[in-house]
């Protein structure tokens, strides 16, 4: 397959690429060949090319945090903290998909969303139940993105209706990974303890071991004051609150790393281990603002080498729009420097892009860029309406990313699969 | 004229106020009478109904601060603060304007923005040119929209192309308003100097003269730390920002109020002042966010009983549509509290909507909410795709309020006159 159109992506160095009216040459998904309009040889010019003319097209996004039954109630409830919101608005939504029933319309509605979305590839909270986490990675599996998605697992300080016994969350975790094995060719588990405070020492080390060297592992970490408060209670043998990760086997080296959203509170200590262990960071700036939990030290983690992507969060974050996570990235690494430290430079529009696409590809391979050897995730965009009258590719990219609300997709492609036809 | 939905605007006590299936009865223009189902007069019953069955119908939104003329440039250059970027992005293409080809095309786009977007109101500066200030007004005038628009006036520290005389500035400033003069029903002229450091004290005080008790007056007040500390250099006579404009005779009392935007830096004494004065804050969350500028203190201008508006602030903000405003100034106020001032309540949605709709509606007459003897402004919502399954009418608003770009208009009506057919 050869698709042609305007090139817009981010180089190791971290600059924002453009490479006008290319060709990208596709063999089983992957990028093997880039040619500009010379360089093209004869023997391709008589293939078929998907020509998308003056479009823009971009490596697909990634959304390293998102809560899939969230979904049903983002963009309600943004009054509280995050303690208050979870019990009050999070654990109650949780606990209906129970019913698979229930989980089969939800699930249905995010996962359109999702598809329809920048978003290629995410990576996935589901619920602490079986059966309609099973669902939903079918469900997704069936779209063509591809995910990695968490049966969550909790069995400490949560309501009745959404809680496991230790054993039963550790064996149910075993038989859900059983299920998941040979099921899928775009999805793959990851285990999901939800926080310290929701898992207990036992369950914890439990879900370290089955993790073993196979599986990778998200979680939350350092999101809001009381929460890390309350960590700090809880394991009281820890250095803090990655290291009552470390110390309960959960950081163990593996073939998939560790995923971290939030990290708000990071300390230079946690943020020298979060180097240590190779933890990917998930930058939610949007969920950051709605449940007033801070902004987090972003050029740190930059600077300490750290990878970070972003997050939606939903329904902590309101938008599943990437995009519109990395502008508000921006805006708070603006307010970081104005009223927290005004040796930490703001984030520029290049390294907003990197965290939305190469930083957090990385993840899932050689993903998130236009190299060969790299999946061909792309997004092919519609600006036309916004950037009438634009001729500078570089302009155009600016502000569709801004404005990409405005704007919608021409096609999307996951490992060279288009996903959506609009 | 009868107009029927789910009505959802504030009260004068600043709570949400939903009415379903109400009935607005409106004649030349404004609401003289609302129903509820049971209460329909017999002899109404007949007349012609525009039933919109389900849909949300919100009040007209007001944003209380834009730029036409940099419509064109909005999403880029977000990398410098305030006086950086006016000279590097914003007064070279504002010296664009004063080719009337130019501001032909240019404000055609921005027009036909702002009228599909959710705005019914808006307060706007144009440029220093008066020619193509009153090619925006007509312009205007012909969307149905319910302007203030003001030539701007600027006789130092500009660049070579963008400046006037002292002497031109005044002339034209007159003659402009003469030109005005009974050519517009829904367009009214407004003195606006575009910020003191673009001011003479000598011009300062004939746009004072020329404003006499006839004008409003608009203009940026305490955006940024260095132009704060200019402003002090420029007028040593003042005992700060808006005594500088108090002193040179801008804030004296007329029929039409003062608005000014921004007011991040606003101390205590600014804050007596602003209030003594009854000047309206347009508080603009995107473009202070953007601009690093900062957070301004809206709990402090709120429980001084001091009105406050939303501005969009095209282009320091990217977004016309003022309800992202809305929930940005939601997010700044928690972030307020989280890092300047515990004491700082964050704003609740209820007041987000207020200074969205009811509160610089005042600023237009009886504007911004349903309610009898006010102006009927009327956006009828289209949220099927969002809220699909809701029934609940407080839910569906309350998601329309932060995920507004994801629904659109039906119907769009200023003063009962129907402006845009969707």
């Amino acid at each position: 397959m050869i698709v042609k159109g305007n090139l817009v992506d981010c180089t190791k160095e971290g600059t924002i690429r453009i490479r006008e009216n290319n060709f990208l040459v596709i063999e089983d998904g992957i990028i093997s060949k880039i040619y500009s309009q010379d360089e093209l040889p004869d023997s391709l010019k008589n293939e078929e090319i998907e020509d998308y003319g003056d479009s823009l097209i971009l490596p697909g996004l990634i959304d390293m945090h998102l809560h899939a039954p969230q979904f049903a109630f983002r963009g309600l409830g943004m009054d509280m903290e995050l303690l208050d919101w979870l019990n009050t608005y999070t654990f109650p939504e949780e606990a209906k998909y129970k019913d698979i029933e229930y989980a089969k319309k939800a699930y249905k509605k995010f996962v359109d969303a999702l598809a329809k979305s920048y978003s290629t590839r995410a990576i996935v909270f589901a619920t602490l139940h079986t059966d309609s986490t099973i669902l939903l990675m079918d469900m997704l599996e069936e779209s063509g993105l591809k995910c990695f998605v968490g049966k969550v697992n909790m069995d400490r300080n949560s309501t009745d209706e959404l809680i496991e016994t230790t054993e039963s969350s550790i064996d149910s975790t075993v038989k859900w990974l059983d299920i998941c094995k040979d099921r899928y060719k775009n999805i793959k588990p990851i285990i999901t303890p939800r926080f310290i405070p929701s898992c207990s020492d036992e369950l914890m080390k439990a879900l370290g071991n089955i993790r073993g060297d196979t599986y990778g592992l998200q979680s939350h970490l350092s999101e809001n004051p009381k929460e890390v408060e309350w960590v700090k209670e809880l394991c009281p043998d820890s250095d803090g609150y990655l290291d009552a990760y470390n110390k309960r086997g959960n950081l163990n080296k593996s073939k998939v790393d560790t995923v971290m959203a939030h990290c708000v509170y990071s300390d230079d200590k946690e943020i020298e281990l979060l180097k240590e262990k190779n933890v990917y960071v998930a930058h939610c700036p949007q969920s950051n603002i709605c449940l007033s939990s801070g902004i987090a030290p972003i050029r740190k983690f930059l600077d300490n080498g750290i990878k970070v992507g972003l997050g939606s969060d939903i329904a902590a974050g309101y938008s599943l729009n990437i995009l519109n996570q990395a502008v508000e990235a921006i805006g708070l690494s603006k307010l970081y420097w104005r009223y927290i430290d005004k040796n930490s430079k703001s984030l520029e529009l290049a390294e907003a892009f990197a965290i939305a696409t190469r930083i957090p590809g990385s993840y899932f391979g050689k993903v998130g860029a236009f190299e060969e050897g790299f999946e061909a995730d792309m997004l092919v965009i519609n600006d036309e309406e916004l950037n009438k009258d634009i001729d500078d590719i570089r302009k155009r990219f600016e502000r569709f990313l801004y404005l990409s609300d405005e704007c919608s997709l021409r096609a999307k492609y996951v490992s060279g699969q288009k996903t959506v036809t609009f």
